[in-house]
């Protein structure tokens, strides 16, 4: 249980009591799906607090050691009202997740309470690492992204918009048991797949010749997927068709490299390297990846600068990419568990340099 | 233009240097749309901090009187770079919008300087009234929200699911120019209607006697959209049928006392009174209505506690509901824009009690 879990480590950690604002983390530790919480965890009396709309469903699905507070004001009011039934003088708040207007209002109330920030949130700690449970649901959210992607391959014709491309997307996931999308999908075609973050079109015209770079992911049951392909439309350049196999083999290298123990950046400099010995090196500007989770975005970054390391059952992505402003670019990405023998790579739709 | 307009009110409430940091309020004064950016706005020199990514496009939206400057590393250390610059010992920062660790570190790097806290975000005075372009827009926005409304009359059939029938509002809404939805839509049927905040169940079938609440809006051209419309499904309850006609005339009255000058809670209380006295004031929990903008839910807050008053052009929504649990619930909604004659009412879809 994770909230067991999250207890033992604010007791290793002695940071009791603390207070959880973040919804996703509250979202982790208990479940909950609502616009309203907060967590007051001590070692012995814990509070689950929230307004009258979440009451009911909250009481179902109370933890174990909690008692439900009703918040009829501010967070910080109900906070201080409830910290008086802890006998405490100190309370550790997750100060890179709350505004600095929050933080004070709550120094104003808590009068002789030491409020410790913590710039470090230790749900994220536990986040990090995925129990058998995310495990394998993102296995089943990485089954239905390459479900979807081969579904586009027979899908995407000459002459459509990557809108419509974008549309298909979102609606094969919602079809197949995903909430939605887990970030707008890229759909960049010909020039535009060279812009990393690129918005589709709703005009532009995905034609013969393009390089045609699809970004997308699922949201199922509450966790994040990732995927990116590029493919090519009628022909390849052959510029291109050079640059494709660069990503791919600096992507497989990349994913070899992958275990518990190894640092995010020299995995992420696994990529660089190779990129750049290929006369290629500043054409690649982002990070090679990034942890996934109920987020998109989690820890660890894998960069340049990360001071983190791999640990077992971390998901990650593997994404270098290579961009040539005005041509078009190449970007290969996967979902990769680490295991103790090293990579199990969640996604598996073909990599092989495909012409539609 | 924006830009201008927010330098006058800077000038006016003496709050030069200003440092604007929120995406959305940097959206909303340059049309910037990315993940990282921020304004050091000054009387004279201001400057557009953002890293490489956006640095061709921002140089392309430059507003005038604004330098772009390259962030390398963090953003506190870029301010810190670009403040050298500006000729000022006192820095305003909007408190209420970014964290407290961010906060603690700008103070660290800053010193012998001032930060000054805004709990208000002065973007937001301005975000409140909406000008003639956003106007437009909303019109736009509300016409195709009454469109997808009215597809979805003859689109939905007894014995589909709730979520066959939010995934034809996000296509509806893609395929008519739209981004995507405002939020996750509400599609709840039956027992399920009496939870204002539903979400659509993949298995859930809409049945013959059910109540259906559908909430539902679209992203267009960067702006929400907001509708609740109540159907019945075959037949109607004696008791849903009453319920509907009191939220009807509840809603009507409330809508007719729209104005400038008129104050939230009075607006709520119009419509709140009503349904009180018919009974039902313990069934109805939730404000009556929102501001709405570039997010969907945006000041001013129409509800019991607000201190805010109607101005002439803010966009509101008026959506009052009766909720009477493990039977069903009725709220009605509509857009409506402020003018100096009165409501000038968005969405124009039917509010007839309508049997499908």
């Amino acid at each position: 249980m994770r909230i067991k879990k999250f207890r033992k480590l604010l007791r290793e950690k002695g940071l009791f009591p603390c207070l959880v604002t973040d919804l996703n983390d509250i979202k982790y530790l208990t479940g909950y799906s609502g616009t309203n919480a907060a967590l007051l965890i001590d070692a012995k009396k814990s509070f689950f607090i929230s307004d009258s709309r979440y009451e009911e469903y909250i009481c179902s699905i109370l933890p174990p050691g909690f008692r439900f507070f009703l918040q009829k004001g501010g967070l910080a009011d109900a906070v201080k009202d409830v910290f008086i039934l802890t006998d405490n003088k100190a309370l550790h708040v997750q100060a890179g997740l709350v505004t600095y207007v929050f933080f004070s209002e709550l120094k104003k109330k808590l009068k002789g309470v030491k409020l410790i920030p913590l710039a470090d949130d230790p749900v994220a700690e536990l986040r990090l690492i995925k129990d058998d449970r995310e495990i394998v649901i993102f296995r089943q959210a990485a089954g239905i992204t390459d479900a979807c992607f081969n579904h586009l391959l027979r899908f995407i014709k000459p002459g459509m918009t990557e809108w419509e491309v974008s549309i298909e997307i979102g609606l094969f996931y919602k079809k197949n048991g995903c909430r939605g999308c887990s970030f707008d999908s890229i759909v960049a075609s010909g020039a535009g797949s060279s812009m990393p973050h690129y918005i589709p079109s709703m005009k532009k015209i995905i034609g013969k010749g393009d390089a045609l770079l699809i970004d997308m992911g699922c949201v199922y049951e509450g966790y994040n997927s990732d995927l990116t392909r590029t493919v090519f439309v009628d022909k390849v350049d052959a510029e291109l068709e050079s640059v494709y196999n660069i990503v791919y083999r600096a992507q497989a290298k990349a994913l070899a490299a992958v275990r518990p123990g190894i640092e995010a950046r020299e995995l992420d400099s696994v990529a660089r390297s190779y990129i750049a010995e290929h006369g290629y090196g500043d054409n690649f500007g982002h990070g090679l990846g990034h942890g996934l989770g109920i987020e998109i975005h989690e820890a660890p970054a894998i960069k340049k600068n990360s001071s983190s390391s791999l640990k077992q059952n971390m998901v990650i992505t593997v994404e270098p990419g290579i961009y040539i402003p005005g041509k078009g670019g190449v970007r290969i990405e996967d979902m990769v568990l680490v295991t103790a023998d090293g990579p199990d790579v969640l996604t598996r739709c073909s990599k092989s340099l495909t012409v539609i």
